[in-house]
């Protein structure tokens, strides 16, 4: 249990692989680079989807869902606009499984079976999706489409670590059509905003929203919209990202559709996602040596009660009073659970909702019974307070909303005071090393430089940041002139 | 539109095939086998997936996560004990595309990224997901297991039709491990009743609960358990089927667990499914020659307003008095749509809603305003009556609950009309070839019967239904003994 985990002064790393084993998230599977996600894990995962799915359908998108394979002449009509991009992907060549005449017990691929033309399992969809719409864009009447899919891609990653890089991952990808290049940039807007809100509003999580350099955006896009958090360990982690793809794809796959004044037109559209790397993130920005924090809003259980006692009288007694609380905090949509287990001690069941990360603990014994009393303890502060059992659901439910807001202050004072500004490579170097963060500098808008900083220190630019101002200065690395500060930081 | 769809007595099939398409629920993809779900279609699918997931939830199940793909190696250990188990699936050899050196933009395969072993793309999950168990099961305090899994799944069909067969399907697999024999049993009946519940409440499709013959059971099972239901041409489809899998699995995959006493058991299992192929039950079940009719539960707009009017003024007029009604309805939990569109005439709007099955059109004209009344047609028996605006909301609400039962009765009607007994193998062909259905008969209980009658006749057993009663009779084909009826019919 607990006992074991790694610190994060420790090794940060370790910390986190151990952490989301034993808190039941996810495991490595058999297959290489692809995770089981465990039902605690994948919890917390609906939780986001949820919340996500309401926002995205609030913001008029439906859902719908297109083929796991894109064939590979579908890839290279992308690939005309989309040079570079990445390659290592899961092929299908084969269709039939057979015995394997000279191995008893044994099976064979039949090469008897061979596809006349392969399949990539996909990394994303924009190729098999805008193939699509092709049918569904004849008129300006025909737009926008604005939707969204949740699914399951694949990137032939040779690294990968739970949640953070894996081979196979959850997430949703929106693919929207526009008649216009201001709707679909303000399509693109929306759905980062969309994401910056989910972070900060429900994952605790504050972030940075920004514009991606061109050497850091999506291959197909004009633009790149995106979120950046930054982890406890001084790193950024990419938390979502939105694209504007101008007519990109639209001139790939031959999409048209007629204007009001019946003339042809190439579709303006935009792609948006995240994925199951956002659980990393969660588990990232909050958690202790202790284990898991979770903020309340994705907390799969948010109180747990455990009983103390000697008897069971004693358990009957408690499960009484319980009974009446449970009941309560339902009537307040709190999710609860009473860990009557007999088969645990007190202790064992205190480390592990701790490593869970269940944002109330509520203990009650004896003395409580005697007194009118709850013993409620905070995950996040690890402090304990008594309480009078009158007005105590209220209490914790109000209790939560203040965790829930606690969490991301904590989070966004020190990722506030992990942005540095520097003027010079000298400062610029010793930020990263020494304390990390986001370091906000000049830089002269060239690709050969960023690239150079990111060989001499492993730092790339995180984003332009929107909210920036325009600042006369000279890039850290060339002095060459610059109008505005972009942030850099070491990143996931 | 509408006009042009084929009926279901000139060809069912074709009817099918159309509705599907033109009501915007699926369309056929540029990769073969592999359909498109569009966005009505995709909105009737969560709605039955929300409803599934809350009854498996309400049944102490949760959901998890795991990987798509399965390495050959662990298809072999279960092909051990699951001998004729399809093969024809996806086979993942390679992992990099590459520029083609030799035909600028043309990508292939790297030869040089072979996989050292094959993975299979799951067609389904049991082999992943009991190697994972192996590691969460030691003790009977692990178990049971209650694991639900919502994912897509590829079976190398070579004819596909959209929903009905496709390669690439969405389903839910059930996966649980269970300490005895029992309980195992329990919890595959229970799944069944579950699957049962939700096809006739929630999708308004009666069902036949019983038990699959040993030809017709899933290879790694013990006992099959199936919903069947009975489409509109006579043919049956199997809706939902749950498994008893004894320890076949457990076996394959080395899962044991020590039992109170402390001595090593070999765990239980079982495992449920259903599948995007609902959707296709669904059309079949309840729609007509105008398009789709669906029951209330499952549609996605309950209630649509079309405004009749001549003028913008007399728009306006309408617009008031139908967003009194919308946010009534809305109150009452009825989702609804205004269809105010200018750029399409009533007519056409009642085609579309008509073709897309919406259970409940109200119509709202100058008259109307004036005698403050509305038209409310009924999707299901394309029936219409003037209404009181007073107490409107009120009596769409109780509509839709008449619809939900009436289209249940409807069916249940067909259904039991289409059951037919028979006591010669002579009756037995007439009754297929004239009326279809269900043909309740006498069977030897040999497999070589079975295979004989498929032959002669293309009906298969269905079931052996769990209501049957004992009943002495001979069997219709060789005249031997037997002791109930089975079900037999064609089936989809």
């Amino acid at each position: 249990m607990s006992k074991n985990l790694t610190t994060r002064s420790e090794d940060y790393s370790k910390w986190y692989n151990e952490l989301v084993v034993k808190a039941d998230l996810a495991e490595n599977s058999g297959v290489r680079g692809c995770m089981v996600i465990k039902p605690y894990g994948y919890a917390i995962w609906e939780k986001m989807q949820a919340e996500l799915d309401r926002m995205f359908k609030e913001t008029g998108h439906q859902n719908a869902y297109f083929p796991l394979f894109v064939p590979k002449s579908m890839f290279e009509a992308e690939e005309k606009n989309a040079e570079g991009f990445a390659k290592e992907c899961a092929i299908v060549t084969h269709y039939r499984l057979k015995n394997d005449p000279d191995k008893p017990g044994k099976l064979m691929v039949d090469p008897n079976a061979k596809l006349e033309e392969e399949l990539i399992v996909r990394p994303t969809s924009e190729a098999i999706i805008w193939s699509t719409y092709k049918g569904w864009v004849q008129s300006y009447r025909d737009l926008p489409l604005l939707i969204n899919q949740w699914a399951n891609v694949v990137r032939w990653e040779m690294r990968t670590r739970l949640f953070l890089r894996t081979a196979e991952f959850l997430w949703q990808e929106g693919h929207t059509a526009h008649a216009t290049r201001s709707e679909a940039i303000e399509e693109s807007e929306k759905m980062m905003n969309v994401y910056a809100e989910f972070a900060e509003n429900f994952m605790a999580i504050p972030v940075i929203k920004g514009l991606k350099t061109e050497t850091e955006r999506f291959a197909g896009a004009e633009e790149t919209y995106c979120i950046e958090a930054l982890m406890q360990d001084g790193k950024a982690l990419q938390a979502g990202t939105s694209h504007f793809l101008g007519q990109n794809f639209a001139k790939a796959f031959d999409v048209k559709f007629a204007n009001a004044e019946g003339k042809q037109e190439y579709v303006w559209g935009t792609s948006w996602g995240v994925s199951t790397r956002l659980m990393g993130a969660l588990v990232m920005t909050h958690s202790d040596d202790k284990g898991l924090v979770l903020p309340p809003n994705l907390a799969p259980i948010q109180v747990v009660i455990v009983p103390i006692h000697k008897s069971d009288e004693q358990l009957a007694e408690i499960t009484t009073e319980v009974n009446v609380l449970v009941s309560e905090l339902k009537k307040l949509h709190v999710s609860v659970k009473y860990d009557d287990r007999t088969t645990q001690k007190p202790g064992f069941k205190f480390a592990e909702w701790e490593l869970k990360g269940v944002p109330i603990r509520i203990a009650v014994g004896p003395k409580d019974l005697e007194n009118g009393t709850f013993e409620v303890a905070r995950r996040d502060t690890l402090t304990k307070e008594v309480k009078p059992k009158n007005g105590i659901a209220t209490y914790i439910s109000d209790l939560l909303e203040e965790i829930q807001a606690d969490l991301f202050n904590k989070a966004l004072n020190y990722r506030d005071t992990h942005i540095t500004e520097v003027n010079s490579f000298e400062e610029f170097k010793a930020v990263l090393n020494d304390k990390g963060g986001f370091v906000s500098a000049h830089w002269d808008g060239t690709a050969a430089t960023e690239e150079k900083i990111k060989d001499l220190t492993k730092a790339t630019i995180r984003c332009i940041p929107l909210d920036g101002v325009e600042e006369a200065g000279s890039c850290i690395l060339t002095g060459n002139s610059s109008v505005r500060r972009v942030l850099f930081a070491k990143a996931y």
